[in-house]
């Protein structure tokens, strides 16, 4: 285990982490919450400071394997949230720490579940910081590494690999570094449109840019007590096509940017979640009506929304559709596991490996039938590697086996099945509310600490997509 | 495929079927329900007669592959069926097909669901014949065709391959027959035994041939309203052991009568399923002490009945434990998919499936930080072939696409999330009773046409273990 390595990069991890708080800080000033905006600056000056101290030895051995890979990655994505939550303890805003982090991990990690029962009650500065942490948390805070630094050789592809969604992990072009930078490029004018079509649609500024960043990373923290249910419908509807085009494997437009129009028009996996999408929005809106629900524009625009919202994990809500009739919520139940594309800022399984998942089936059933055939699974065209699809079975069987046990530990607490099975779905699965207890006019609050900690650790294995997490506590991890 | 040979096997089947009928005809006699009894003997008259004329026809081509034994053995459970749901319904005991229907399967699959609302209406030839279609059911009516008729050749392995649950299906000795026939005399002599004993508690004959039968073949159904809680508590002890004997592998036992106590004893399975059984009946145990339930010996034993009753997919009930605190309850959710051993008469995913499934994800964890080693994944101190690992994966895909898929669609009557799924989890995993509306005191009454088919369907896939059930929809299996 190369240490030092590993030292470098939680450094450049908290010095990012450091500048990033110059946000909030201006956010402060500008809002007249001085006190706020010096706890951010102090906050985010000490962590720089510590992160360049760690970063200033350069270790003299470079190499950096897998293990070291799953290591940093996991260890960063601590560090950075027991320092994040920092400001919003400091500020009172948030007075017990362990519910500042649950906070602060949700908003990493994209997952947008909150303990707060009045978001409205936050400082500007504090609101701001927690939405930002989606949009850093969406794309990566290694890949923005990555991007940014001049690190040394192909080993770094081990970083993006453990800190990027999806059973493979595509290069756009042949060096990481690149491939990084693009993804960030995407991300951020992608970003930028959405706030300025927001204001079109007369958002105030605040809002907009909180939006735009909990949109972009599918985290779905709202300014609002009513989460987006207060904004007009055409701003509703902005939102809506938005979510969507952040789930979207971002090779998508990686391609259209390259005017490989077919190619990506291609894309299976674009096709598939595009077609889930639609399917589940057209049994939601047909379940409300015939339910004796709102008129059928309103259903379809609720549910278009909601489908939306919770595909992408996003979790942004416009209804309470924990009082929607039972095939609906089911329906929202089972995309929250489908989740979004691989390669996008949303969480869930993924629609690729379900895919991979399918062919698997398709080809074992086939296999008994005619037990001599040989048949290659492919996506996107191309064959899979036999280690892609024993790691997702690999994925498949660690998802299951740490959501029964964290069902298990959270019932401790003695609320409802339903509430405890969505709690950790919604978290595991980086969406944010869940029914009933953990609906999406309830919240977080009510568990106790040690139901805390699990559905903390769910976040960040769901984001990480479990193996960093549970590799962590491997011992040959640290072994030699 | 050979469709000549299939309607051979059909023809045991149900010619076997129509003698099993003898004894709810024997016993509307003894209890002077004359009516009843005629109705058994003329459908068991037809029924043997049909079957008798259905294999009177020799094949001329007695070849045998896969594909054969999956349609073979997923026709007969279904035919099976149809003709045992008959007599329910023409003696208008059960006046509605479909639930008649249904209450058979549940009882050929050793489920123990039951649509009844009050079992005690019954006639005596009526509940013997509902329990005794658990014994059938439980070792399997295929492997009793195998034990008693003489079928050609070492093709006929694929018959009890795809009727015996559990990964691997292992023959006791070198011949198919033998086996079959020793896996049913060890099961007959079991459940003499049982009845024997609960003879000596006291236990009214009827009630302990039912009882025995339910409790043998792992299926759950009782001839009280009350399941089981009206006995004293030696018989609900004698019931809570036999129970977990009856799901152990029953290659243990033939290890046992061949005197190879250290083999019986090393064998894994047998292992964990016991300690799986220690841990949840402490941890309820001291939850329900804990949470103002009875005292400590009275938790203790419903605790040991319950979670014998659960992980083995009896189904039988001592305690309403849907009024068991969250923790209990989620305890008793999670061991409803464990299940029992493979080789067993319980259902489940089984433990040595779930031992496939934990040595196949830590070997992935230590591929992913020493990509070059090579391990081969080993139960019972056997190299495990490739191609079990794979099919134990596509069952894992299956079952879980079936289960969401089910509780999608069983969610259209309309009932909670909780209800929904614990009643697709009881079916699928042929255990009975479920939580809230199909808790240990309800029934699967109030479900519509659609959600009962559904959840047939799903006792089915459940005691065939999925491939039968699927690749009889599969269009290659009917190919050529």
């Amino acid at each position: 285990m190369n240490i030092s390595m590993i030292v470098l990069i939680l450094g450049w991890v908290i010095m990012l982490e450091g500048a990033f708080m110059a946000l909030p800080v201006v956010t402060g000033l500008l809002y007249g919450e001085t006190g706020h905006a010096v706890v951010y600056l102090l906050t985010g000056a000490v962590s720089a400071l510590t992160g360049f101290l760690m970063k200033y030895r350069k270790p003299t051995n470079r190499t950096f394997y897998a293990r070291e890979g799953f290591a940093a990655v996991a260890l960063s994505w601590l560090l950075m949230s027991l320092i994040g939550a920092l400001p919003l303890r400091i500020t009172g805003d948030i007075p017990y720490y362990p519910d500042a982090l649950f906070e602060v991990i949700s908003g990493f990690t994209t997952t947008g579940s909150s303990i707060l029962r009045d978001v409205e009650a936050l400082s500007h500065a504090n609101l701001i910081w927690r939405s930002f942490t989606h949009w850093i948390g969406g794309m990566g805070v290694l890949v923005f590494v990555l991007a940014v630094l001049p690190m040394s050789g192909g080993s770094t592809m081990n970083l993006m690999k453990a800190e990027s969604p999806g059973p493979t992990v595509g290069k756009l072009v042949p060096k990481v570094q690149r491939t990084a930078s693009i993804l960030y490029l995407i991300y951020f004018v992608m970003t930028v449109v959405m706030i300025g079509i927001l204001l079109l649609g007369h958002m105030p500024l605040f809002d907009a840019v909180c939006t735009a960043f909990g949109t972009a990373g599918t985290g779905g923290f709202g300014v609002r007590g009513d989460s987006i249910a207060g904004y007009s419908t055409f701003l509703q509807n902005v939102i809506t096509v938005f979510m969507l085009l952040f789930g979207v494997n971002f090779t998508f437009y990686y391609l259209l940017l390259q005017k490989k129009w077919k190619d990506a028009l291609k894309m299976e996996e674009v096709r598939v979640y595009l077609a889930i999408y639609v399917l589940a929005v057209a049994a939601i809106t047909l379940n409300l009506v015939f339910s004796k629900g709102p008129g059928f524009s309103t259903s379809l625009q609720q549910a278009a929304f909601q489908v939306s919202s919770i595909m992408t994990t996003t979790g942004f809500a416009t209804a309470d559709f924990d009082i929607w009739p039972s095939f609906a919520k089911t329906i929202l139940v089972g995309i929250m596991f489908i989740g979004a594309c691989a390669g996008s800022t949303g969480g869930g399984i993924k629609v690729s490996r379900l895919l991979l998942y399918l062919r698997q089936m398709k080809r074992g059933l086939r296999q008994q039938i005619h037990p001599r055939t040989v048949k290659v699974i492919k996506m996107e065209g191309k064959g899979v590697e036999l280690n892609t699809i024993r790691m997702a079975n690999v994925f498949l069987i660690s998802y299951l086996l740490i959501f029964a046990f964290s069902v298990l530990f959270v019932s401790l607490d003695g609320f409802s099945f339903t509430t405890n099975f969505t709690a950790v779905a919604a978290t595991i699965n980086n969406i944010g509310p869940g029914l009933e207890q953990v609906g999406p006019t309830a919240n977080f609050a009510d568990f106790g600490l040690f139901s805390k900690i699990v559905l903390m650790f769910d976040m960040l294995a769901g984001r990480l997509e479990i193996l960093p997490m549970v590799l962590l506590f491997h011992p040959t991890t640290w072994k030699r």
